[in-house]
């Protein structure tokens, strides 16, 4: 049903959110709550994953998920190594699997995963010994777990009622792995009203997010809003979705403070970073009362850590 | 007066020696001095720092400053991250500080930054969180403090009386954050006669180095100094400074062996590292016997365990 | 005699593995051996290297052997630092060694260098100061001493009378520091039949490999063959061994099931990685039963732990 779980329920990979059970998604959250500490304290240090190694693979240098990943492992005791490597199936192939399986005979416990090319982490996953765990940090347009969880708990650190909120997304949504995550994951903590704003030619394909509003004016999709989660727009997507340049972007589709006000008067920002201010999100919102950004940073170590965790703290020792 | 201080009297950032009180400093030195370990002896190794978190923000991947940072904090029991990233806030405006903050939200206590643009490191300072603590490893023309305090320490190990010293700083002055750190910490000390030396298109403009004597001969510079700091010297520069070519630049202003003979029997040679041998030093006097030139980058991770020792291990546990 | 050890025998620096005493490889393999754990078991993890740092000296960011020296250090709880430098001695000179001394002020204990051109890594040991070993890990054409090891010791685990083995080593031997390095340590532990295989263009000098016989088709060089150690080839070889493409390459020299049964039934098949499937190897062959290739992978770890100890751990405190 599920290949990313053992057979015990507990989880082995972490790829997609996309029918992860209820039950553990709240476990990851309670677990990545007990974790979160707020700003200038100092972080939970643990041996909990000593003896362990992690393996940061990813195609640039230097992504602040990247460092986020590599403290939430050692901050539990892990070592960890840094790699750049293009796993990209399409151009090597077998090589990929050959890196991978190197890394495995290193006794490498968990491979964190980037790439720019949709099926590598599950690719990888299906391949890999037993004891080693496959993490996506952001695959293609495919998914960004670990985003999708911390997004949840910033969500439900202001507002835990999931069941009653209304969740505007704004972007663009075709190419976002960071909308679908949001989508796997609130739709399993039971958002019933989830929407998704983007200019026409960034909306998914029809059979996508199955039961979400679309809405392809700004106006219509943050009425009365709880939360409102901002999307990166990539300059080259600008002009494929019709619209002359960013300026014209941030005219329709830029979240200013006149804009927010048509949301719930509590309603909170999110974005998953890097912001192009001014393009997608106004300084004002981003740096605003209602923004929540630096909480999701601040949750993403929290969630990291406790899926690191999950799939390696629990294994016997071997 | 001093942004760099707490309420307290204590280091909370390191952007520049000026206007550093005298006994800060020399606090830093003798617990810089207490660190240096001979040649071949094992380092001091201590968990001072365990749990802190520290983070080498580099524009380039593999700089020895870098790693004297690096195995400083490790060897005090910090984690660190690197990062290579381009902090420019002519470029990037509002996100280098949105990079900021989000190293900040994962707990981050001391941000190393080294950055060719003026400003950032200043600028990163007046916007972090009470807890962060900012450390310049190089910034532009304007500072090196590290340098400047291993620099001093330097000196002191050979010739403890600070005020009785003729110190010549030869080369690149207008565009050196070296010899600005340098002439800040050894005013501070008390150095009275502090010359600098160099072809007149490279010195810098008449109101900076108040009170330093100016020589634009090596010949005149060098006599009777006690220390030479040798600069290095950018091989675009000589152009600039009306010299044909690197040959004509060491015929001028290359260290050699009878030059330093003008200089006192018992003087000593520094240099910052990397060195154009043949071009501002020969190499005899670089690997001779009055070169401290090792001495300088053994003392330069001590004088980075005080620093960071300093700004960290005080704070509260938060 | 041999400037590799100590005056008590003992191993100083890895550079070469010509007349390396047989007792002294025995040793090495022996303590490899003891850390071999099998897939999916924890790695041995020690702190037998604390306070000693490893700089990790390599002319790209991300390579396997990289990782796999990093990791070895790490779990005999050593500090690494990389770096990313072209010590090359043609092109810089003398900055090569002003780099080299830097990390050794910086109290470096030990320097693992890989570097494309001959002669870097001895050049370096040849001026360290006493307390620092110097490792290569890959020199040119030249040597790669713990991939030999590692080559020994996985033959050893499956045949261990070296005496009586059969080997062939095929490819692009004319260029292989694999080869090499095989070459030297299986004939210090007494291999007699040890064959080389090869195009003519990619064959050794003739003063080379002495007492190996020398095949130029692989079905001549794989009869009754114990062990078959294969090498990458380059793609900008297969031109010059006047081929004209990997195709024809692969039809000649490709090892395939069909050849492998030239070989003796109980014949391993190894491969230093990374691999060109479909053109030195058969996929069938690389993943096949008789494979051994990703034991070499394992046994790597082993060998660079066990050689680390060897040159660190033996040393008095200084």
């Amino acid at each position: 049903m599920n290949e990313q779980l053992r057979a015990d329920g507990s989880l082995r990979h972490l790829i997609t959110l996309e029918n992860l059970p209820r039950p553990l998604i709240e476990r990851l959250l309670d677990r990545a709550q007990s974790l979160v500490r707020p700003l200038g304290a100092r972080p939970p240090v643990s041996r909990a994953l000593a003896g362990r190694t992690v393996a940061n693979l990813f195609t640039e240098p230097s992504t602040r998920t990247r460092v986020s990943f590599e403290l939430a492992a050692k901050r539990l005791g892990a070592e960890v190594v840094n790699l750049e490597v293009q796993l990209s199936s399409r151009v090597k192939g077998e090589s990929m699997l050959d890196t991978v399986f190197t890394l495995q005979s290193l006794h490498i416990d968990a491979l964190v995963i980037r790439d720019a090319e949709p099926g590598v982490p599950g690719t990888v996953a299906a391949h890999v010994a037993p004891h080693v765990s496959v993490l996506s940090a952001g695959e293609a347009h495919v998914g960004h777990p670990t985003q999708g969880l911390l997004d949840a708990l910033t969500i439900r650190q202001h507002k835990p009622n999931f069941e009653k909120l209304s969740i505007a997304v704004v972007g663009d949504i075709r190419h976002s792995r960071v909308a679908r995550s949001a989508f796997h994951v609130l739709r399993a903590l039971g958002v019933a009203d989830l929407r998704i704003v983007a200019p026409p030619a960034l909306m998914p394909e029809p059979g996508e997010f199955p039961g979400c509003a679309r809405h392809t004016t700004l106006e219509s999709g943050l009425k009365d809003a709880d939360v409102v989660m901002m999307l990166r727009i990539q300059t080259e997507r600008i002009a494929q979705a019709d619209l002359p340049d960013a300026a014209r972007y941030y005219a329709s589709y830029g979240l200013t403070s006149e804009r927010l006000a048509l949301a719930r008067p509590d309603a909170i920002v999110m974005h998953p970073q890097p912001m192009n201010r001014g393009i997608e999100i106004a300084s004002e919102v981003a740096d605003g009362p209602r923004s929540v950004i630096r909480d999701q940073v601040r949750n993403g170590i929290a969630v990291r850590m406790a899926v690191l965790n999950e799939v390696l703290a629990g294994r016997s020792a071997g």
